[in-house]
């Protein structure tokens, strides 16, 4: 069993890990097309041995193709994803675009994966703090339902990609020999600084990077009874987005037995010894696939909360690396249905 | 009316704004003077018109002194807190070792500034992500009890004083050039990093600062049922403490009036439009003396609970500020009961 695969947007901060993860992941790729706008046509880019160019995305672009993997923005999305399923390929999507159609699977492979059975031609990969906060949650909510969530985000500058990158090194240069750096990518200056807006405004004085927290949640975990309250900042970080998180389960859950749960989790390390100063830190998850789980206590204001910290890497876990995963258990189906 | 005043910690990151506090706001100083450890012992230090040599912190050098203003370290105040009182001054202390003692009133001027009269001779200041936190706290708790209250901060490097900022600033001119700086001051390297603990231990899981900001608040808002959640993270900022902030309230307070309620509390400015991007940020509140609050939304989480943003200056509201603000309460009290 070996897949035509495309990977969309395959030249921005997302889609140069999502082709290092298939490469890594060994996916039974038999060809791999590249597709991106008109500026990055004819790039070449490194795939294992093999260098491979950059070819328009364009409506015939999928012939022959079995899967997409598509890091873009929404409106690119909107756009090219009927073009994959017309000519019957299954798009793997990180775009917002999707997520929240009742008609499009919302999936994190170690929380819902069942959930890809149901798909039309489109599935779509959750935003990147949506996915690390479910996949910790998803610990906890398997041993007892998860009721209610506060979470407060420190989310770094590759959520909005290589130039988020570059303004946090380019603004941070310029604040240290004491001149101004336009903000661009980010609302504010963001050397030295926070902003607490991640998105436009969406609702009831909620960002739209807030309210994906409140409903891609509720679709992934299949409950719509669970509430979250979401603050979403940006910090001063290029890889790693990082969470505190206060969660209200239905019954008390200890903290030794959250620990187990969450040291038990598929796709959660915990890093939890305070006196040892070990807990997860960006500088530390940079580069990895797992979510980290640290400073797991009781919450001291409600009987039966716990308050954690949460960081992982969000071009992998947050984008590349579920999209990837996703893409497995697509190819697992199609190897199941074919045999 | 016109006093003799000390200052203790003179050439401290929080001392220095003392002074500039102490003659901005234009208190009736007959004389001042400076202390410091033997390490200062003979610098020159100006104030208003005058040029002034820090003298050797010790027993006897509080004769003829009425009020000290003390930014040191615990164990300094620990110390010399009862030379002072000896000799009939009364301390004005920022350290954390008096603020949960009994005897030892903890006053926000804004919030408790009856508390003062009961000292004696000690008056602490509040740790200063608690000082900012509870100035907003109280403008909605003179409206409607506060119950609960889940805060994570986002905490600067300069509440590790002046060698807080100097290894963010060495650290960060290191990473970009790809050279890793010996972390000192902090657990960890700090720049483009996130770390989890500000303090030791204290207790079940929970850091000395966050602790901090569970016993204070109550003790300031003199309200021992008010329940607090506290995550405290050191963040890649140099001023300007900014805190995430759920409060649940004995019945729901609207958007609205919340708005209003901030607007109008003493020591509170209200920045709190998202569609227009104003909200407050580190990089605008450094300098000045008020607590900045935005982003007010109802808790999409529960029935009496609000969500808003928090920013202010730690080194004025959180430290200089209201340690001078308490002294000058002290010779209001003074004046008030000499004539």
């Amino acid at each position: 069993m070996s897949v035509n695969l495309a990977v969309v947007g395959a030249t921005g901060a997302v889609g140069r890990i999502v082709l290092e993860q298939l490469a890594l992941r060994k996916l039974p790729i038999n060809r791999l097309k590249l597709l991106a706008s008109q500026r990055s046509v004819g790039k070449e880019v490194r795939f294992a041995d093999e260098t491979l160019k950059v070819q328009l995305l364009e409506p015939d672009a999928f012939q022959g193709i079995d899967i997409v993997v598509a890091s873009t923005p929404d409106e690119v999305s909107a756009e090219f994803a009927s073009w994959a399923t017309d000519a019957g390929a299954v798009v793997v999507d990180e775009s917002g675009y999707w997520r929240m159609d009742p008609k499009v699977p919302l999936v994190i492979p170690e929380v819902n994966p069942e959930a890809i059975h149901d798909h039309q031609g489109i599935i779509a990969s959750p935003n990147c703090s949506t996915t690390q906060m479910v996949v910790a949650l998803a610990a906890l909510h398997r041993h007892c339902p998860v009721r209610r969530v506060v979470v407060s985000t420190y989310q770094a500058t590759s959520g909005a990609g290589l130039a988020g990158n570059e303004e946090l090194y380019d603004s941070t240069r310029s604040a240290l020999t004491g001149k101004t750096h336009p903000a661009k990518t980010f609302q504010y200056p963001i050397a030295f600084n926070l902003i607490p807006q991640i998105g436009s405004e969406k609702e009831a004085g909620y960002t739209s990077e807030e309210m994906k927290m409140v409903y891609e949640t509720r679709k992934i975990m299949g409950d719509d009874d669970i509430v979250v309250c979401p603050t979403c900042v940006r910090v001063p970080v290029t890889i790693g987005h990082s969470e505190s998180i206060l969660v209200e389960t239905a019954d008390p859950i200890s903290v030794d037995k959250a620990r187990e749960l969450f040291a038990a989790a598929p796709g959660v390390t915990l890093v939890d010894d305070l006196d040892n100063k070990q807990y997860p830190m960006p500088q530390d998850c940079e580069g990895k696939d797992d979510v980290f789980v640290g400073r797991v206590r009781k919450d001291l204001s409600s009987p039966n909360g716990l308050a954690f910290w949460c960081v992982s890497d969000n071009l992998r876990k947050g984008a590349a690396t579920n999209a990837v995963q996703i893409a497995e258990l697509l190819i697992q189906k199609l190897a199941a249905a074919s045999s």
